[in-house]
C-alpha cells in the first residue's frame, strides 16, 4: 500500500493503445500519480487499499485531452473581435495587449484553465507572455502545462529577450511537482529573424528543451518570407536548423509535399487548429496527408479570440468533419484518427508519449472520464464515434491529473470559479 | 388577466427584429401562448396577474430555434455507421431502415425530441415514415413541427403512396393545438419520377399545404438527373413546378448562378446542412451567394445519423466557419446572419414567419433562455459572437413553446427521459 493510491472502477475504458482495445468492464488502479494496473473486472484487494475510489458506471476513461497549441491569457478577449478582416482583428486585439497586465494575464489564463478542466484536458502548451504568472497558476490548477514566452522581435532587443526568456525556461522547467516543462518560442517566422531563430535553437540545444513556434499558417506568411528570403518558411526553417531540436509547430496549413518531407524527417509536432484555421479564413491544413506521411500530428484550440472556446472535444469534431469535405471523401479522418491526434499522438506532438497519451501501466495518471448517459449519447451504438461526433463538455465527469482529481462530477476542486469570473468581468471593464 | 399568462422578467431580450435591438434589462409578457409584450424595464402589474415568472437574471432570451430539416426517427441510428463510403454508409442505413417498425420510429423520435428541447430547438421540420406516430410524440413534446410521410417512388404504386400521404395531411395538419404543419414531402428528384412529383405538387395545390424535398445535395445527384432527364434538379424541378408551392428544399450544395436566381424567384425556403454535409463529405453549399441573391435560407441538423447530434447551436457555428473558410474570407457569415437562418429566417424558410421566429408582440411565444454564466461565456464581451461562436447545448435553460415550458432551468416538464432510453435501449438490442 502507497501513500497515495486512486480506484476507479466499474468503468469502461479506451486505453488508446490500439485501434482494438476497449474494455468494457474494467478498473485503473493509481499509486502516486502513476498507474499501476489496467485490466478487466476488479482486483478485490484494491477496494481496500484505495484511498478514494471513483465509480466509473455509465463513464468511459480515455486519455486526458492534450490541447497542443493555446493562448490561455487570451480569453479575456472571447467574443472581443470576430467576423473582420485579419488585419483588423490583428490590430484590435494587438491594441488591447498593449494594455494588459500580467494581472489581466493571470485571470485570463485561469479562466481558461477552468474552462479546459471542465471540458477534459489535462495537458495543454500554451504560447504568451506574462509566463511567471501563467506557471503560477498551473501550480493552483493542477494541470500539466508545457509553457513558453512567445518572442516578437520588433524593435526591442534580441539579447535581452533571450536572457529573460532563458532565465524563465531554466527557473520552471519540471516545476509544479513536474508537471511544467518549458520551451523556448520564437513566435514565427515572419516576427523573429532567422539570425534569432538560429540563437534560439542554439539556446533550446544547451537547455535541453523543445521550440514552439507558428508555421505556415497563412497564405501571407509564406507569401512574405518567400519575398523576404526567397525560401517558403519550411525550407527557411529547415536551413537555419530549427527541426534539430524537437519543435512543436502550431498550424502548418500551406505546406507543399516537399516540405511534408522536412517535417517527417525532422523532430517536428503539427498541430491543428482547425476551428481557428476556419475562424481566420487561413484555410484547411493536409491533416490526411501529414499522418500518411508519417509526420506526428496533435490537436490544438488556438486562443479564445479565434475559436472561441478550448473545448478539445469540439476541435476533434471539427477536425474530421473539415478534412472529409475538403477532401470530398467520407473515410477520411476518421473518429479514432482525430482521437488519437488529441490523446497519443497528441502526446508524441508535444513531446511528452514517455509520460501522457495513453491509459497503461507506467504513464502518468491523466485520465478524463465521460458520462455517457446524456441524451445525445443514446444509443451507444459506438463509443469512438460517439466521443467524437457527439460527446461535449457537458459530458465529462472526472478530469484527473498525475492521479488528483481536478473535476469530480462536474465540480472544480482546485481552483474558486466564482473568483475568476469577479475579476475577469473587472478586466472586461477596465480593459475592453 | 387571461387564462394562462407568463412572464420572463429581468431577461436581456435579442427578439432577432433587426440587427441592432439588444434590450439589456427587460421583459417578456405572454397571454394564452402569444407574446402580448415586449419591453425594457418591468411593468408592475405583470407581477402581480402572471400566474407563473420566470426570473431571466443573467440569461438571454431569444426566439426558439428553428430545425429546418431532420429525420427525427433515425436517432436510433446515431454512431451505427460512420467513416464510410457514401454507399457502404447508405447500404448499412437502409438495411436498418427497413427492419424498422413505427414502435422503434416512435421512440427514436422522442429521443430527438429530448434532445431539441434541451439544446432551445422549439420547431423542427421533419421528414420520414411512421409520421402518425411522430405527431403523437409532438403532442405529448409540446413542441411545434411540420411533419411529412417521405415519398421513394421505387417499385411500389405511386397512387396508393400518394393516398397514404394526403390522408396524413389532411388528418394531422393543424393538430396538437395547431402546433402540426403537414407537408407533402416527394423525397428528391433522384427517387421520384418527375410525373409524381407534378402529382404532388397538384395535391399541395389542391391541399393548400407546402412540400419539402432534398435537393442538388451530390455531385452524383446532379449527375443522375442530367443523365437521366437533360437538366440539372432545379432546372427539372422548376419545369414541372415544384416552385409555384413553397418548397422546404434541404441542401442546395450545388448551385449555379441561374439555379440560384430560380430558387429567389421561386417559393423557396433552402435549409443548409453543414454538418451532415461535412460529414457525408457532399460539399459547401454556396450560402454566402444565396442569401446576397436574395434566396431564404434556415438552417438543419439533418438527422442524428449524419451529423450526430441535433443542437442547433452547434449547425449554426458550422455554417459560420465553414462559409469563411470555404471563402478565404473571415467576415463572411457573421454570427448575426447564422443567428437569422437559425431563427427569424429559419421561420420564413419552413414557412412560418406569420407566427414565430422574432420575439415581438402578437407572434407565438416560442421562446429560448440561454444562461449567459458558463465559464465559456466569461467575459460577456459580445452576446451575439458568444451565442454562436461559444454557446452550447448546456446552456440552454428554458425552452418555451406556445407560452408553455418544455425545460425548466434544465429539467424536461412533458417528456419522461427515463422511460425513453429504456425503449431506445431495447431497440438497439434488438434491430442494431
Amino acid at each position: 500500500m502507497t501513500d497515495n493510491t486512486l480506484l476507479i472502477k466499474n468503468v469502461t475504458i479506451l486505453p488508446m493503445t490500439d485501434e482494438e482495445t476497449l474494455i468494457e468492464n474494467g478498473y485503473i488502479y493509481i499509486e502516486n500519480g502513476v498507474i499501476s494496473e489496467v485490466n478487466e473486472g476488479l482486483h478485490p484487494n484494491h477496494l481496500n487499499n484505495a484511498h478514494k475510489i471513483i465509480d466509473g458506471h455509465k463513464m468511459v476513461a480515455i486519455p486526458g485531452l492534450i490541447n497542443g497549441h493555446t493562448h490561455t491569457p487570451m480569453s479575456v478577449l472571447r467574443g472581443y473581435a470576430d467576423d473582420l478582416p485579419l488585419m483588423e482583428w490583428l490590430q484590435k486585439i494587438w491594441a488591447v495587449e498593449g494594455r494588459m497586465t500580467e494581472n489581466d494575464m493571470y485571470w485570463g489564463s485561469m479562466l481558461s484553465m477552468i474552462e479546459m478542466i471542465k471540458s477534459g484536458t489535462t495537458t495543454f502548451s500554451d504560447m504568451y507572455y506574462g509566463m511567471d504568472k501563467v506557471a503560477t497558476g498551473v501550480e493552483k490548477s493542477g494541470l500539466r502545462a508545457l509553457l513558453c514566452q512567445g518572442i516578437i522581435e520588433g524593435d526591442s532587443n534580441g539579447e535581452e529577450l533571450l536572457a529573460t526568456t532563458t532565465d524563465f525556461v531554466e527557473r520552471w522547467n519540471k516545476g509544479a511537482n513536474e508537471r511544467i516543462t518549458t520551451l523556448l518560442s520564437p513566435h514565427a517566422p515572419y516576427t523573429c529573424s532567422p539570425e534569432l531563430i538560429e540563437k534560439l535553437v542554439e539556446e533550446a540545444h544547451r537547455l535541453d528543451c523543445s521550440i514552439h513556434t507558428h508555421l505556415a499558417e497563412t497564405r501571407d506568411e509564406i507569401a512574405i518570407i518567400s519575398e523576404r528570403y526567397g525560401e517558403t518558411p519550411i525550407q527557411l526553417m529547415d536551413k537555419i536548423g530549427l527541426f534539430t531540436r524537437h519543435v512543436i509547430a502550431a498550424h502548418g496549413v500551406y505546406l507543399t509535399d516537399e516540405e511534408i518531407d522536412i517535417l517527417q524527417k525532422g523532430k517536428v509536432g503539427l498541430i491543428h487548429n482547425p476551428k481557428s484555421n476556419m475562424k481566420l479564413a487561413s484555410g484547411v491544413a493536409p491533416i490526411t496527408s501529414l499522418i500518411e506521411r508519417g509526420v506526428t500530428v496533435g490537436i490544438g484550440t488556438d486562443s479564445a479570440a479565434s475559436n472561441n472556446v478550448l473545448d478539445m472535444f469540439e476541435e476533434m469534431r471539427f477536425a474530421s468533419l473539415l478534412q472529409k469535405v475538403n477532401l470530398e471523401n467520407p473515410t477520411a479522418l476518421t473518429a479514432y484518427g482525430s482521437l488519437t491526434m488529441g490523446t497519443s499522438m497528441g502526446a508524441q506532438a508535444v513531446g511528452l508519449e514517455n509520460n501522457i497519451g495513453k491509459i497503461e501501466v507506467n504513464k502518468k495518471a491523466d485520465i478524463t472520464l465521460v458520462n455517457l448517459s446524456n441524451v445525445h449519447l443514446q444509443p451507444i451504438n459506438d463509443i469512438i464515434s460517439h466521443l467524437i461526433y457527439s460527446a461535449k463538455a457537458e459530458d465529462v465527469a472526472y478530469t484527473i491529473v498525475d492521479g488528483n482529481i481536478l473535476l469530480e462530477n462536474g465540480h472544480l476542486t482546485t481552483i474558486d470559479e466564482e473568483e475568476v469570473f469577479w475579476h475577469i468581468a473587472k478586466i472586461k471593464e477596465e480593459l475592453l
